[in-house]
């Protein structure tokens, strides 16, 4: 089975479909090598939405009202929604959900485990932060996918605008004590700086992230300037995130 | 504005509904008191969720495979999708939702607290046993209501089929090893005791589920027999899961 297949964009935009039609396979996956990666990038993907889940709905614990709390379990439940799309997808692709996220059970947990948040604000910040920085990297990874897997990851990274409320209570808090805004830029570098260092390690033990930024025959990849630029861009982003809650980066 | 209306059915089933349209407001709201006694009620069941949802998603750590995580972190969240309604139809009754949660924190939060699973088993069996006990209890009490309300406290209950899970994984443990069986038989026991005295330390806070349960001008109430016939039902109920679950009430 042949067929003349268009690369799909590296800008990020929505480009045609290499699949026919419903339930059909993308000629991408005709490489093996290919859809191990796919099913891979999907595992990290639904268990990062699934340890989301499961310390959003420990940081609201932290929330001082009961609004707050429900506000914070609300974003828990809209990134735990988007895991059962991502493990249908991966069993399409004829792999096993559970065995798909394994590798990535301990480079989440160790993430966690290390940005711990010891107040309310902390978790709200983490919150924001970290998944502007998740749903920033998995779309410029989407960039080099087929159409199909592309659209389901950028629809588990809409956030429900959740990211509103966040702001106006980390800015409603550095307003009535403009000292705690030292402590929490701190926070925010810290968070930035393990997750480049988890996915650091991710990169090192695992060859098909890499591998599909590196591109295949039907599809374009990056070199090392442009990996350089997508690096710039993710910084760049956070540190608007950062500026948006008022904090320096 | 007078009406005739139809005394909604003590037996739970469908009745012809209180409001002429949409966004009308049934004549049963006309009186302060039953309008008082359903956001209590709706109160009541939405912080009942969040206080469920708060638990499934820390009981979900104690899972032995990220399969059974993922399990019951998908109770936590069905419960949690139900919030929102129950919220909305607070509002719209003219009522503050935290105001309305707020008094039921407490009771919540204390069984919850005595009543912290140990090991994984007792997780799912509290999930099972709770989940169940509140909604026979809400099913109850929801037969006593306008269909608009009862209606929405239905469709909160619903449990979209996870029991079946818990079933499995705990007949699954007790065929392993039967001598579990003895101290989980007591554990549903001590979730049934926990759960009573809970429900009657709210009952004699808050007269507005007596008053409820009494009736009024246009509702039926249930005279102490009654009262005493569901007690059973409820215990009976009670006793029907543990049996499902392979475990002596």
């Amino acid at each position: 089975m042949t067929e003349i297949v268009q690369p799909p964009p590296s800008d990020g935009s929505s480009g045609a479909p290499v699949t026919g039609g419903l339930g059909e396979v993308p000629v991408a996956f005709q490489d093996p090598g290919y859809r191990a990666a796919v099913v891979d990038l999907l595992g990290a993907i639904a268990y990062g939405e699934i340890s989301a889940f499961d310390r959003l709905a420990e940081d609201a614990r932290l929330a001082p009202t009961l609004a707050d709390k429900l506000a914070l379990s609300t974003m828990a439940t809209v990134q735990f929604n988007h895991v059962e799309g991502l493990i249908a997808r991966i069993a399409a692709l004829g792999s096993e959900p559970m065995q798909a996220m394994a590798p990535f059970v301990k480079p989440f947990d160790a993430f966690h485990a290390k940005t711990a948040p010891s107040n309310w604000l902390e978790g709200l910040i983490k919150a924001y932060v970290g998944d502007g920085l998740a749903a920033d990297f998995y779309r410029e990874v989407a960039a080099f996918l087929d159409a199909d897997t592309r659209d389901l990851i950028i629809a588990s990274l809409v956030d429900a605008g959740h990211s509103d409320f966040v702001v106006e209570r980390v800015r409603q808090a550095i307003q009535r004590d403009p000292r705690v805004a030292g402590a929490l830029a701190l926070w925010g570098r810290r968070l930035m700086g393990e997750a480049l260092s988890q996915a650091q390690r991710v990169a090192a033990e695992r060859d098909s992230l890499a591998s599909l930024l590196a591109g295949g025959v039907d599809r374009p990849g990056l070199d090392l300037a442009a990996l350089g630029r997508m690096f710039t861009r993710l910084t760049e982003n956070h540190a608007k995130r950062m500026a948006e809650l008022g904090l320096a980066s």
